[in-house]
């Protein structure tokens, strides 16, 4: 069998969402971790060697490196019944992947690492001036969310799909970028179902 | 047969790819156009109808409706040429498609938008304080590419597929935000090679 690696940090969701695919499907996932807050994805090295895009997280499938987050978990998924077979479910799927990396994650994951990563002191006066407009998005992300989730158990085809792995990642840690749960209890209600799934494991597992 | 109908904005290379998908694939294309800048797709009836995220393209599929331009553009070329079989490609495809949304189209389309549709005069200053980061991230966008494609005719496994297609529709028209296509040789030489392929179409055809 393949060996598998993932090239993370283990404080992002954005690569939490492959370990948890890993989990699902109960693959073995060697972990190797670097601090982008110290500029470890942005070495010669790094760039040369597993993503000239400087980012994390990356999946190494034996000698092959595989970028952005939501294309690792439709890899390590592929045949798997986190992916729909119906056509229809399987693009829909793809679509609340998209809207994640769109319209949540720049908002609810870039405040969240703000705020409790690197510390609201320390935010240029750039960063500052988008904290209004990030709060604003996030919140309309997590409206469209709870209106998609009132009569549904699930975002796609009425059942745990790579969709929910990709919201629930950044999702349910939403509190530390300063949004509310409370406001969005059908959000609150699939969180609780996500994280109650056989095969669950948490972000700091 | 299915019915199929682009909810759009003539002007928007998101849209484009589901045009260039469709003609492509040689699939008949319904079109309803929405001016995004007079709020059409901001309305009571859009937001109910078609997209509670008030954004195009959406695909309807009968009465069934599909946003997000890649999943859109995924739907119509499930199980055609346009999606590798390969597994890794075929991640390695949405990879490119990933990349697009999160690290290109933000940057590049957006600076198109606000250069050519909305006007410099009329940016509000928040826009205006933006526009130096946009224009480097985009530029460091374009210049992972041009690496890319120094040593290849296409993104993903010699061929022409969606990440070619998710790519082309910003990337072609990058002057209308600012950047040079002079500075990147691979890209000048892949648009082309795109844009002489058979069942090509124009944004504005």
């Amino acid at each position: 069998m393949e060996k598998l690696v993932l090239h993370e940090d283990s404080d992002s969701g954005n690569c939490y969402k492959v370990r948890l695919v890993a989990a699902h499907l109960g693959l073995p996932l060697e972990r190797r971790d670097y601090d982008t807050l110290k500029g470890e994805t942005r070495t010669p090295e790094f760039l040369a060697n597993v993503n000239a895009n400087g980012r994390i997280p990356v999946l190494q499938i034996d000698d092959r490196f595989l970028p952005e987050s939501s294309a690792a978990c439709f890899y390590l998924a592929d045949g798997s019944p986190l992916i729909p077979e119906d056509r229809f479910d399987r693009a829909d799927m793809l679509r609340w992947m998209f809207f994640e990396q769109y319209n949540h994650e720049p908002n609810i994951a870039t405040l969240r690492f703000w705020m409790a990563f690197v510390g609201e002191d320390r935010l240029s006066e750039a960063q500052k001036a988008l904290i209004p407009a990030k709060v604003a998005a996030g919140n309309a992300a997590l409206a469209v969310m709870d209106e998609h989730l009132r009569t549904r158990d699930f975002f796609v085809g009425g059942r745990f799909t790579l969709a929910d792995v990709a919201l629930y990642a950044y999702t349910h840690v939403m509190e530390g970028g300063g949004f509310d749960r409370r406001s969005y209890p059908a959000v609150e209600r699939w969180l609780d179902r996500v994280a109650a799934l056989p095969g669950h494991v948490l972000i700091d597992g």
